[in-house]
């Protein structure tokens, strides 16, 4: 599968590091797309530094199969721009399976992709998600149709155990 | 006016920085509160670094006037926790002028008390507001009677002016 990550500075290190290198190792190909290609972007705690691969300008949601979308306040930057929040409302629309960890789902509040689907999220941004009316569970994974989203660092096990479960059960359109 | 400021690393450090002077150059008291006491706290963009005076445990909101939120990451790890909550509830509740830019409206998100008033913020939390039933305009500062709100750090001085005002008008309590 071929996944696209949206990732701007200050991402949460190990919500980037940790299912980026389990993606791989499971042989799925992991895209870094920012707001600039070529740009290195260090993580909120700078134990990890990644180079984007591409920017929303060089890619289309057409040429992946599925979104992740790590945690820290990297959400928040990207979703101030609307090429990110459109590339995330047409993976959505599409029902190709999306990844979303910590304040990962503050992408779907922007993209207006939060109604038709249970969720999980940091703990704060459940509030923002309950308020705007969408499902909201307290789990450390939560897996509805196309949609796998966890809380925070401590779910990672269980977000990539849910995730590749996803990946593999969706035929790549390649 | 005795005015609490509420604070987080990772605050826009002109959000807490400008306003912060002003407010004792017109005379006012400002206390630094946050999660723990005589705790270091650096802005994001690591220009400012602030000893914090009192924590949540020390204080009531009855030893206060007024509250300056300032932005950045700030508001968002405050609302992670109850005291920050109760703090902002208690001081709106008691119609005391509170100041709150950027990022700053999130603790009002989470404190149930964005309904009452008019209001600004940073443009992604604009969103969040009126996914939420907020009455939200876009505009560099936003005063509804206790409450004044602005955008953004190019804002500070309109935020500064209105909340010059809006302390000016309310009697001290003391």
């Amino acid at each position: 599968m071929r996944i696209a990550c949206v990732l701007a500075a200050d991402f949460e290190d190990s919500e980037f590091e940790d299912p980026y290198r389990a993606f791989l190792e499971a042989g799925h190909e992991v895209t870094v797309i920012g707001l600039r290609a070529n740009e290195p972007l260090k993580g909120k705690k700078s134990q990890v530094t990644v180079l984007t691969e591409k920017s929303f300008d060089d890619v289309s949601p057409n040429d992946f199969d599925a979104l992740l979308i790590p945690g820290g306040y990297s959400p928040d930057k990207l979703r101030a721009h609307d090429e990110p929040v459109v590339f995330v409302k047409s993976m959505m629309a599409a029902n190709k399976p999306v990844l979303a960890i910590c304040h990962g789902p503050q992408l779907l509040l922007a993209a207006e992709e939060y109604k038709r689907h249970r969720m999980t999220a940091w703990k704060t941004i459940q509030g923002d998600l309950k308020k705007a009316g969408a499902d909201v569970v307290d789990r450390e994974v939560v897996v509805d149709r196309n949609l796998v989203t966890s809380r925070m660092p401590q779910d990672i096990p269980a977000f990539i155990r849910e995730s590749l479960k996803v990946l593999e059960a969706v035929p790549a359109r390649r």
